[in-house]
Parts: structure tokens; sequence; C-alpha cells
């Protein structure tokens, strides 16, 4: 039996658990853990979990694979209780919206026995909790994955075998350029509808403003509701990319504002257009294809995924001797899935 | 057979026709008008209205109420070609997003002999057309009734029982008044979401942005695909208020940003939890309640409709005699509706 444990069960940790569940995966047992006891308790009421353990500590004992799904200020405490647990080449990975700072405290923090393969899934939704959680929350929305410089490629295929399980979209990207690039597709939205609701319910016209107000204002202020541990989490651990990109929003408003003021009607209707033009072919385009995954690495069951996980172990444990491995491949290959060299 | 003359057949005006349809109205035949002679036999196939007219003045001829759905900054030119063909207590409304011009251009345009009501439904979707249009629109939706300083209370009872046919929630308000409300929840977000896309889009990352977008940016985005006439006379229309409200939206991420950039984490926390705090509560609390309208006043019946407009064009036309008056009142209630007195 293979233990993968979820650490935090919010949202993600729960939509998660649900997945990997809804996956029938045999020979995998889902291990939860939350400092919130309410939380945890919810969570195996909800089967988000095959069980709860309350001491963090145990819960990543003997686990092949560990999600770390806290929010993103709490990580490093984690990393920091569970380094003395984890066995041997467990795969350890999270679901942080920063992967800058995460990938430094795994560097600082994990010890060098483990594989740790950062991951981001771009999903979600405005209501917190395990009660929300979805098994189809990931479904076809990218997932970034961003491996240590010292994690096997073992443990890369462990984490992108999860992300296909979700049937979300591996994006395999770099830290930095995952955070400059999510402070303007997320971090700014997010930013910008919190003002949004802000400024507008802090007028005193508010009760008139919200019988007025339709799908345009909820959908434009829809992010104000975003977890605020989570809002502020992200702008402390992202601030120079957060920063980058409000100061060139506020320049784009005031491009915008220009036009207005000045009644240069041609080019405001330009600017109007060209943005409808551009959105509507984006969206006319569905998600982009980016480094698609052979039909033969795609792991289609728990016992694949089950498989890959005992093969990591076994593979690093014993490096030297290609024997293992070879049997490994023979087993996975009598499952129906095409062999493939490991390192 | 009492006609409603929709002018305008895109997303607004179609939509108008389908809901109006599906009132299943007798004695109603609807008459639609667009300059685009595609758009007019494209809303005849879909059953959008009875029929087609491709003379404008020849549309609103006879009609007991006409419906101005163009763009904005083309209804000023509609009142003058239809101001000397409409027929003495005609019913005159429109649809557009800014008020206080268009109550001006049927103070100067319009004739004394008829009624103009403005309104604005507070619905829409980013995708244009007649192809779009939806019975169902406006259901749910606020929708602002502005009548003019001399439009008869029959007229306004006209518009409103239109109003709640589609299932919308009525809304009386100034046009001043409404122009500066609907800045900030419907027009600065459209700037926002079209600003937000352009900065975005014009990135030379846009390939990654674009792999990496999720429903956040997605959502804030959203409205950045209206139709680029729309945005423009809008702006043009409603200038000082849209720079009012786009000048109060910097400075508040201007407060986000310093919050950010002098590390003021508690502050900045507060603020992220107030937002979330006041949009959950705005959001559980449902649309506002004003203005309740009595049951008696509800319309319920196409019937019943055509009876108003009957009723309006008669009670107009002989101010003078209380006899007719009374006989129409008596007619509605042997239909089942509360008498009321007309002025």
């Amino acid at each position: 039996m293979e233990r993968i444990t979820i650490i935090g069960l919010g949202l993600i940790g729960g939509s998660l658990g649900l997945a990997l569940k809804a996956a029938k995966l045999t020979g995998i047992e889902i291990v939860g853990y939350d400092k919130d006891k309410l939380a945890a308790g919810e969570a195996r009421r909800l089967r988000v979990v095959d069980k709860s353990e309350p001491v963090l500590q145990r819960a990543v004992r003997d686990a092949s694979l560990v999600i770390i799904a806290t929010p993103i200020m709490a990580i490093r405490g984690v990393m920091e209780e569970i380094a003395g647990e984890l066995r041997e080449n467990c795969v350890v990975t999270d679901t942080a919206s920063t992967k800058a700072i995460v990938m430094e405290w795994a560097s600082q923090l994990l010890p060098v026995t483990v594989s740790f393969v950062g991951g981001h899934p771009m999903a979600g939704k405005e209501t917190a909790g395990v009660q929300n959680a979805e098994a189809k929350l990931f479904a076809g929305k990218p997932y970034c994955i961003i491996p240590a410089p010292d994690a096997s490629e073992g443990a890369v295929r462990v984490v992108t075998g999860i992300v296909q399980l979700l049937g979300a979209r591996p994006l395999f990207i770099g830290a930095e350029e995952h955070d400059r690039y999510v402070a303007a597709v997320s971090h700014l939205p997010l930013v910008l509808s919190s003002a949004l609701f802000t400024l507008v319910r802090s007028s005193p016209a508010w009760p008139e403003l919200a019988a007025l107000a339709g799908s345009g204002f909820r959908d434009a202020a829809r992010l104000a509701s975003t977890d605020a541990e989570l809002s502020h989490d992200i702008c402390l651990t992202n601030r120079e990319s957060v920063l980058h990109w409000l100061d060139r929003m506020v320049e784009e408003l005031g491009r915008y504002r220009e036009l207005l003021q000045q009644g240069q009607e041609e080019e405001l209707f330009k600017t109007f257009a060209r943005a409808q033009l551009d959105r509507d072919t984006y969206v006319a385009a569905g998600p982009p294809v980016r480094e698609p995954v052979a039909a033969e690495e795609l792991l289609t069951s728990g016992e694949q995924l089950a498989a890959l996980l005992v093969g990591e172990r076994l593979v690093r444990r014993v490096k030297d001797i290609g024997k293992l491995l070879d049997g490994r491949q023979e087993r996975v290959r009598r499952k129906g899935v095409e062999g493939r060299d490991e390192p």
C-alpha cells in the first residue's frame, strides 16, 4: 500500500483528495492532515481522504508522495516540521501560487534524500474551504510544474502523472518565470478586483449602486472574495512582480483616461475594438497546446501511479543496479504501459 | 391589433423581441427594424419579431409602443427620423446605457404628443448580435426606468409592464443619478477589463501568459469583449462620470500599492479581508429589494399589456371626458386586473 499525504485540507487540498479518490486508485491510501481539527473532520466526513492523521509528523511518515496544500506562508513551517520524517526518495510537491520562495525553502529545508517538484494548479474559485472542494476543479486547467534542480526524473513523472489524473494540463516552467507571469494573469486581476469592490463599496451611494449592479460588476469584482490570507500571502511573496504589473496597469488606465479626456474618439474606438478582437480571438482559440505529453506517457490508472511511486523509490534506492529497474519496467509493461528508461 | 416596434435588432433588441414573444401576447404584433438588412433577416428567421419592416418610418407608423435598441450614438438620428411618423400618445422608450443625453435628445426631438420613458436593462453579455439573443436575458436583472418629466402616468405603466413581462426588476431613478451610478458599477468595470486585457495581450510573453491564464483572468477580462461601439459610445456620452471613477480607481490602486511597497502586512491583510467579507455579504444578501411593485399592478399577460396600450391612447385622447376611461377600467376589471385611476 503506497501512501499519498495531503497537508492542508482546504479548497485545493480537498479537491486534490476528491480527484485522486475519483481516479479509483488501487494500492494507494490517501492520508490527510489539517492543523484545524474541524477541517480535518469535515474532510473525513466528505471522504476527501481515506483517513486523517492528527499529528503532522506521523501523517507524512512512510508516504511516497506528500502534497503541501497549505497557505503559502505556512509552507516553510510545514517543511521544517516534516523534514526529519520523510522517507528516502519521497516525492514532495506543493500547490502554492508563488514559486520562487517555495523552491528556496525546499532547497534549504528538505533533506537531499527526497525530491521536491513544485506545483501550481491555475484553478480555484472564490469560495474557500473543504466543503467547496470539487473533484473536477482542475479539469482542463493549466497546472504548472517546477522541478527542483536536483529532483529525480522519476519524481517529475510522478507529479506529472498526478496532474494528468486530475485532468489538468501540465505546464513546465521556471520558478522566476512563473512568478512574473502569474503576477500578470492572476495576481493583478486579484488586486484589481479587490480594489474595485472596495472602492464602490465605500461610496455613500452603495445601496443604490448595489441595486444597479449587474453581471459585469459581479464578474469584475468576483476575485475580491478570494481568501484574504491567500491574497495577502501572494502579494508578500511576489511583491516585486505584483508592483511591476500594478504600475503598468495604472499607466494603461492613464492611456485610456487621456483618450477620453482629450476626446480622441477614433483612437478610443480603435483601442476598444482591438481589445475586443484580440480577446474574442483568444477565447475562440481555446487553451493553447504546449508541451504535449506523448500518449504512452499518460497515466491512465491509479495502478500505474502506484507502480510509478514504487518504481521511483526503487530506482533511487539502487541507483547502481540496473536489475530492479528492469524488473519494474517489466511489471509496468505487463500492465499495458509502454516501458521507458529511467535515469 | 396593437403594434410594438423594436428599432435595432442586436443582442438587446433581439432579446426583447424573444421575451415579448415568449409572453404569448395576444392582440399585439411585434415589428422589427434594423438598418442592417442581414440582421433584420436573421431576426425574422429566428422569430424574434413577427415581421420586419425595411423602412424605418413605416416601421413606427401606427405603433403604440416604440423601443429604440440601437447603439447610443444612433438614437439621435433615429429620433429625428421617426418624430414625424409617431402617432399621438405613442409610448417611446430606449435601452441605452447612458440616460442624460438620451433624455435630452427625446425632449428636443420627439413631439409633445408622445410620451418618452427612458429605459436601461442592466443585462447583457459579451457576445453581441441577434444570434446571441435570449428571452431570459433580463430575468431577475435590474431595469432602470427614467420617465421624461412630461410622460403620462399611463406611459410609465406601459414601460413598467414591459419590464415586468421580461422578468426584470423595475428601478425608478433620475437620469443624472443613473449615469453617475452606472459609471461605477458598469462603465468602470468595462474600462478596467479592456485595459487589463490590452496590457497583458501587449506583453512579449503573451503566448506564455495565455497558456497560464485561468478563470480569474478570464472573468476579470470578460468585459473586454464588449462590443467596441457600445464601449466607445458609453465613454463619450458619460465622459465626466467615467473620468471621475477612473481617477478614484487609480487612487485606490495607489493605496494598495503603498501598503505593498511599504510592507504594511497587517493593513494589507485587513484591506483584503474587508473586501472579502463585504463582497461575501453582498453576494449572500442577493439583489436588494427596492420600490416593490404592488401585486395588483403586475401585468401578468399580454392581453393586459394590450389593454394598457389601448387604454393609454384612449386616456390621452379624451383627457376631458371620464366616460371612456371608466369603460376601459371596466374592461380591464373583467379581465381580472384591479382597476386604477389614470390621470
